[in-house]
């Protein structure tokens, strides 16, 4: 069995039209008008400005507690009524990734309450997170969303969140672009 | 800065002969006289009969105390001396990849000790640890270890150790090659 590789390629073509992009943090990824999401092998698109690369990789900081929780309610993606996307690409630093495991959890959970802030919304935001770092990409993850209009605001809100907390502090690359289902 | 990526090449020549290559549990590698470490992105070799890949990356397990213990007393690589080598490639099963970190980390050390009776093997084993699954390779991680012929007695013994922990219950492949520096 094999761990799923997933591209997500800006282009001039797709699946999801690029609604808006922003360079939160460090250097912008080039403007276009659509993104692709493909599964697989890296294919070669001809009308690719550029791709980003990410497997689906096991779970690196919940706990049984937490997984259990997260498994009971997640929701899969491609809903039907989930029209809105949001691709935020993220770079940490390499402090952080000096840190032992035990003192990233507790940034990551007890200092900054991602997952269980991050339990909050599911059901309604639908996600997959796509580790990079390993594979010598720019971005350590690419983080992927699925949601229905409805709930654009509270999706505003999780990300909003996030960007204060401590972990964030280790963020030095996160480009945002929000999508709509072609 | 990009992730340090090496390749493991079994070949017709190279820097390492192969001494000895057992396969422990699950299909076995090709035989090959010898052994070929190269770092940076993947060379085409024609003489190669196989290549495993594997990163150099962050640590999974290891608490400050045990990070800190181990960064004072790891040796470096390449000492005159370590004229002995073992590579040993390791697979897990899906048993273990979709066990929460809390569970996974008490298998591997509270209750095999895997970090713990390691120090205790530092600094006359030198090694390395390099991470494969995310990179879609047939093999999770690539162990590397260099060690002086006086030493193999104790590098015996910890291999022999590890393989009755209940960390080892979850490896489904494992090959044990020796090797010499050529």
């Amino acid at each position: 069995m094999s761990i799923p590789i997933y591209t997500f390629s800006g282009a001039l073509a797709g699946n999801w039209r690029v609604a808006q992009m922003d360079s939160i943090l460090g250097p912008a990824l080039e403007p276009v008008p659509f993104l692709n999401v493909t599964s697989g092998t890296l294919t070669s698109e001809s009308k690719t400005v550029w791709s980003l690369r990410g497997v689906v990789s096991h779970e690196r900081y919940v706990n049984r507690t937490e997984k259990n929780l997260l498994a009971a309610s997640s929701p899969v993606l491609g809903r039907s009524q989930d029209v809105c996307a949001a691709l935020i690409p993220i770079k940490k630093s390499e402090a952080w990734w000096s840190l032992p495991q035990d003192e990233r959890r507790a940034i990551l959970e007890e200092q900054s309450q991602h997952i269980s802030v991050g339990l909050k919304y599911v059901p309604a935001i639908a996600r997959r997170l796509h580790h990079s770092r390993d594979l010598g990409e720019p971005f350590d993850f690419l983080t992927w969303f699925e949601f229905a209009p409805e709930h654009i605001k509270a999706f505003e809100e999780l990300v909003t969140y996030l960007r204060t907390t401590a972990e964030w502090k280790y963020v030095v690359r996160e480009v945002d672009l929000r999508l709509r289902r072609v």
